[in-house]
């Protein structure tokens, strides 16, 4: 595994998506788009992602000159490349010479050529023809110093079942196994008789064959990930093979279910990810606490910047209902994005496609291309910002506390049958937890269960239903050198190949949280519980919280109780738990809470923790965030509510780098302020 | 392409879907229905639809006695026979032996027999089948003096992907675009790469193929409508052949989406639809509106007289709910059709079927076949109005407003991928500018965009995203000659083959408008804003309305603003607008409106057009509807309220030729006044 | 037809479904097992059902030591085994040796390998390898003393539409109507023309073929029964062959639609069935209605006590929310199957697997097999309370009421297109029936049309849209000699190959009921009806009840008329009417009216009856049930309320044999008294 490169900038990266290959005869519509690129701080463009007809027309024959045209024309102008691999669009010529490279769905049924991504990972044809058109670009661009990073295809994703999927899947298994024998055992297979007798009979998962043999359907998704990990590799390897060093990005999709994109980490030298929230569907501080923990997940993947490498500069158009962001709402979420890490702010699109799919969706310059455009004037407005931040490019965030949220932990949770089928609340969990630390200003990492938990003081632990990784034993450590876990319900029930623990759970911990789960209730939507302070709790806690849900049925060894429940038959049973183990706390919450409850619980962890906060007081709804380079800290200070809060700057301490400075800030504004390191 | 033929009827015909076959071993039951139909004034009945099991039990053995012996039946009996070719629904012998003939759904996947309508319409299998039941009907009945007319299969709908579809679709294809350059420029296929390198790598739209490649789609539909067309010429031709020079109909299905019926044209001589309006799910008036809206529409077809070929006498059976029309429903809901321009009422069915999925639908005759039913006295009671009408067979009406309301619009409109992916409000914002002058008792015309606006004071224009045909140039004509066009938020967006104008749109019109369009706000369901009226505006406007899903942002050149929104960031901008240009004027409406401001702007506009209402003041949920002869003007008058409204007659210029003369109508009460031409 | 072979037990079955061959290798477990069964008076476990992969791991090797040793240590701690046969789930190995045996959907897509119940009942491949082990199981174990009864399959259940069964279907249709005319004219295949030349061109229900041909569908699930019915006896056969002679049954699962489980009564020597109502989703009175009324219909169906043969001890894993049951309600829902003639209480599952869909089902142990759970602790309660009731094994019930509820009606009725395509509220009609009659304390039959009518005093007929078997016959003759029949709306409308009665309806009945049946009128959810009481009508009644969803209008000959609509055009008609005819009474229900209606009516008919009430007040929510033996009988009281009512026992008659001796029967609670017989 080669070492991460480095792009290494003076200035934030303001631009995005370019498609100059819709427009190739017109070319007074490329002069004006350079003419407004320019007028806006573009510095910039992502091209050739959806060109390879284009660069192919027909087998082995290419047409680069276009595009070195463009490449040239942009660095003449200060703009730099990023350069797509166009491996997530084969032309038609393809699939029809090669038809294995179109995927096979989980019926089993090939695709007909149509839409994008629609092709076998597995397939040696494509490998191959990707692989020369990567070495083609590679070659005939890479080394070219406008060209700044390689984008490995675009949006990896879904699965195919053909059967040249089926055979790399056995093998896959057969690695990880060893004996068919082995596999049964941890598969369980014994259960309604699915012993397999060799590798040979294992099928993916389908809707007309096996969906209900858990452990299959998490290792598939597994062999998936692994496959175009794989795959990706292949593409990286054919641009190294050209002789190009250039670094390596791809882009996720903030929430994707069906890759873990942890194990991209030896693909990339970045991350990037694209950025689409509903703003204005939710309450603006809820819908920015949700993108937060995206923009966290990415920045956690390497533990350094990374780059925003999508977004809207107005509304999308494959939402239910296409809502135009307003005015301030862009600059916002741009600057999000910089306080969480990114060292860039992208959008899908720079202009808009005459036709097809996408020819609505929000761009910096639209059909008509005039000026006089709101978004125009808005985006121009982001490049005028983000030149004046370029010092926060490369700076780092350092966080003293993180969050467990685990790809393989979401995918066997909401496969499984258990307490509540529909409306498992993972990710709104997930969320509160987050949302609870991050509303006293303080940063956190989003960590899987790969990851070590030694430079945090508290660990969030929402919903881990499946332990893998040894999470038991880095939990164990954590607390028992000081650290604080607070873990959540439905946590610690099965092992990595989603076999339930035998001997008590959560397992293997319920001596390190002084408990063992023993019931689970699922309750219907119209229901709720109560959770009740104990009389001198030692959190102080007075107020009561409402529980939706699910409420679980703990009980407590060693731990003490600080809540209980209201009503039903389990009133009186433990609702928060805490116990001492070794120097450190493993706080136990049994119940899917509101979050005013997260809320006090986790303000009172800090103050336990003794974690600082960047201010003593932060308004609902306003952002503190921090970024650190060797010499200065900066504090971004983004208010996400419509209207005005009151607010006093900490301006003994720091100074304004951007924004105003006043006693009101303006709904929407961003004010970042900086300090010198002693 | 020949001319229309005429049926001239001294009276309106009354019957409808019969289907002897069924009881042909009961001959006291065909004996009871001739009963029962001269009871209830029936003059014409249609057969034949359903019977080519009967007609021909083994290929090419043909056995006609059994329908020629009832159409003498009923001749004797001065009932008339429309006469249904049986394509609608094939033997199965013909299934068998010619597989091709089963149709192929978008999955490609080939259909098992069953169904209705389940037949490739390319295949030359059937075709030849088809030609030879229909030449041998027509040679052996077509000229037989009871047979009226010739009713072409049965609701032709649907769509095949079969291979020789797939083959037409690809010759249809070259011969509009000549080139695959032309076809990959104007589909602006370089969109995701999809750049075709001939024709033969063209399929049809597919959920496991190619689904937004918008402009495929809509020629997809084009060429349904096409080769569906082609069929019924086909179809026709055998009749024509065998020496049968009668009259030609097919049956339309109102509203339906798949075909676009303004193409069939040349294939008819006489329009005729099916109309299942669900009475008494909505209030009454607006059911009536929306059934008035498409009797119009096919009345403008041929801009003469239509068939209402369908109807229920009672509740339908394929509804979720099968609600009883209440009594007089019928009665209103058979006069309608004659006051928008039908020559006649016919119902499905004449009498029930014993089995199979419509055996509940509703009938004239029912299972008991008692003349005690309440079904059968409406039936009766509408045959004996309908002969004291005869002088209305023939009349016309002369419509000087029209709403342009097009099927490729629509198709494009609602495929689209744009501001709101679900709701879009097409039919609800058409029915809306309808209402606004139907309720003033002015007829209007529902035309598309290959016909001319020449005849109308005033053309209405909603949501007409798409321009084709060149409309630009008609509306810019019309309000030039001193027209005014009322156009909507979402028009003018794309040319025919759905790409983006870039100069500004509504595509054309700005000047004529005086604005350009900027940017689509899409509302939430739960969101709305409110029109205000500018001060002094030139229409006197002094309320307020509500707007919702979706609110325009446009920016005036020079039209005059007469309402701007209450509320949002875009407070102030404008709702309504209005252009002089040349000695007409046009209107231009910004977002979704209530009903309420359709009504008042539209009063304004018919007084600013001087547009003749028929009646001075018409209560809400009256309908007042013209026909007129060469030597009389007709005036119907119908409450569809369930009950009386006060309503004064002009009984100074009319007579009543149907109805009660009073002060009060009662409810779903129905009369008909006269007045000579001087 | 072999007679049917009786269990005789002097104690009540404990016990439930058993996987021991997940555990083989885990010794020490499977001694836990015992000892936890031991403990909760445990007497019988289920086995084998799962086992084909463990019993046959290759094709003809068996290994059956595993499962001898289990039921030999069962045997030597006095409990039962239940033997099921492994069809449910064939290894891996037979579907890739035989592909036939895997199951076809409706669409013809032949499945993967996968599931349960994935097999085709036809293929002879599946039934010679079924017949092979189960020769071989019934040979090596079936005399075994330990064995108490076997259990065929699990669940038998879906269909197969593969060319081998659509074979099957033919000629089963050939012998049903010997000639392909005689198809035609019951199918009344006239209707769009889907005449059939001969039986091969018959294809099963299809949604890419035929649907709408009702009669076909009645035919083809009729047909599945047949086929699953004789899968069943060959799969019998096979163990009496291996001369094995022990009793047979196979598990129902309630309400399912897809067989008619009447036809089994030759493959049964016992009925059973799986109970999984969803306690505290709806008032528990309810609830526990609807368990009851599938209770009885399981004890009617051999007129002996049946099985209950599965239950959750706790949640279930499979609903959307895995509601825990409360506490005492185990005990409650156990007992109720034993009120109402079952002589088991067995759980699904003895223990929790631990992998796979059902890991986190309910079960007596759970994972971490810990004495200290409360599920482990109510089972525990249950055995005991259950050896306590010993004497009721074997005790029966003699109803004198029945309600006809007939799965053939249930099929064609909600198949049929007609006056409410959503909610047809068959079930719920049927248990509003059967409601009013059971809170009473009257014990009721559910029968089907196949059955006698003799034994009654009250005959409760829902919906009996379908008639066949001679229905009419037999109601006619029921009433003529002094029975009472209560009939609903939308009854006697077809014949039994659904085509419809055209000499007035309810078919053949017109005379008894003294009425003909003339419109039906579907009303929306948002709409209502009343019926208003007739002045002095002869049951007294003198409030109004609501009637929803369904209005039917009928025209009265004889019948008096009792109640009639307040509003819309048929205001006045009848709702409920009453026919003397011979020497019973035939009552005729108009329209789907609230339980409160029928709960009044049915007591004023319960009086009129002269039925004999167990008790002369029970208060809502308790259940009153009546079980006897040739010396005594039993009476038994069940408070379905959460809380406790007040309740005077007839301690006079009875003496207390379970239960406390109170005025106030606690929530959950039961009572079970006895006196001797005279």
């Amino acid at each position: 595994m080669e070492k991460n490169r480095e792009i290494r900038l003076e200035k934030i990266l303001h631009g995005g998506d370019y498609n100059p290959e819709q427009w190739l005869d017109s070319p007074e519509i490329l002069e004006r788009d350079l003419e407004l690129f320019l007028k806006a701080d573009i510095n910039v463009v992502t091209v050739g992602m959806f060109s390879w007809s284009l660069l192919e027309p027909e087998e082995g024959k290419y047409q680069i000159d276009w595009l070195l045209h463009i490449i040239d024309r942009m660095y003449q102008n200060e703009i730099y490349t990023i350069l797509g691999t166009p491996s997530g669009a084969r032309p038609q010529w393809l699939a029809k010479c090669y038809p294995e490279v179109l995927r096979v769905n989980e019926k089993r049924e090939r695709n007909l050529f149509g839409g994008r991504h629609n092709h076998c990972y597995t397939s040696p044809a494509y490998r191959q023809k990707v692989r020369e058109i990567n070495f083609f670009l590679a070659k005939e661009l890479g080394n070219h110093p406008g060209v700044l990073l390689f984008h490995l295809s675009n949006e990896y994703g879904g699965d195919c079942h053909c059967p040249l999927c089926q055979e790399k899947f056995r093998s896959w298994l057969k690695k990880r196994y060893g004996t068919i024998e082995e596999l049964n055992r941890r598969w369980n297979t014994t259960f309604w008789s699915h012993t397999y007798q060799c590798f040979e009979q294992i099928e993916s998962p389908s809707s007309i064959g096996e969906m209900h043999l858990h452990a299959l359907n998490l290792d598939w998704k597994r062999f998936v990930t692994a496959q175009t990990v794989d795959f990706a590799l292949q593409e990286k390897k054919a641009i190294r093979d050209a002789g190009c060093q250039k670094p390596f990005t791809t882009n996720f999709m903030g929430d994707y279910d069906g890759l873990n994109y942890r194990k991209f980490k030896e693909v990339i030298d970045i991350a990037s990810w694209d950025s689409y929230p509903q703003w204005h569907s939710k309450p603006e501080p809820q819908t920015a606490l949700e993108t937060a923990f995206m923009h966290d997940f990415m920045r956690t993947l390497l533990k350094k910047p990374f780059l925003l490498m999508e977004s809207s500069p107005s509304s999308t158009n494959w939402q239910e209902v296409s809502k135009l962001r307003k005015p301030g709402m862009l600059h916002a979420a741009s600057l999000q994005a910089i306080a969480h890490g990114s060292d860039s702010v992208l959008y899908f699109q720079m202009r808009q496609s005459q036709g097809a799919s996408e020819k609505f969706h929000g761009a910096v310059i639209d059909h008509y291309a005039g000026e006089d455009t709101r978004v125009y004037r808005e985006v121009c407005q982001v490049g005028e910002t983000l030149a004046g931040l370029s010092e926060l490019a490369g700076t780092i965030q350092k966080p003293k506390a993180a969050i467990l949220y685990d790809t393989e932990n979401r995918w066997a949770l909401m496969d499984a049958q258990g307490p509540r089928n529909v409306g498992l609340p993972y990710n709104e969990t997930a969320q509160k937890l987050y949302g609870g630390l991050r509303r006293l200003g303080i940063d956190l990492d989003v960590i899987d269960m790969e990851d070590s938990l030694e430079d945090y003081r508290i660990v969030l632990i929402p919903m881990l239903y499946l332990f893998r990784a040894g999470i038991e034993d880095k939990i164990k450590f954590f607390v028992e050198n000081g650290g604080i876990a607070v873990m959540t319900f439905w946590s610690g029930i099965v092992d990595e190949t989603d076999a339930c623990f035998l001997k008590g759970t959560p397992g293997n911990l319920t001596d390190v949280f002084g408990l063992r789960q023993m019931e689970m209730d699922g309750l219907y939507d119209k229901e709720e519980n109560t959770a009740l302070p104990i009389e001198g709790n030692s959190l102080s806690f007075k107020r009561s919280y409402t529980c939706q849900k699910l409420c679980e049925l703990v009980k407590v060894s060693d731990a003490k109780v600080l809540m209980t429940y209201e009503k039903d038959f389990y009133k009186g049973l433990p609702v928060l738990t805490c116990n001492q183990y070794g120097k450190g706390k493993a706080y136990y919450i049994c119940a899917d809470m509101e979050q005013a409850f997260y809320d006090d619980l986790l303000e009172a962890i800090q103050k336990e923790a003794n974690l600082e906060k960047p201010l003593s007081y932060i308004p609902k709804g306003v952002e503190v965030t921090t970024r650190e380079s060797d010499e200065a800290i900066y504090l971004i200070i983004q208010n996400f509510n419509p209207d005005s809060v009151d607010m006093t700057l900490p301006l003994q301490e720091y100074t304004i780098i951007y924004g105003e400075n006043t006693q009101k800030l303006a709904g929407f504004a961003t004010v970042v302020l900086k300090k010198m390191k002693q």
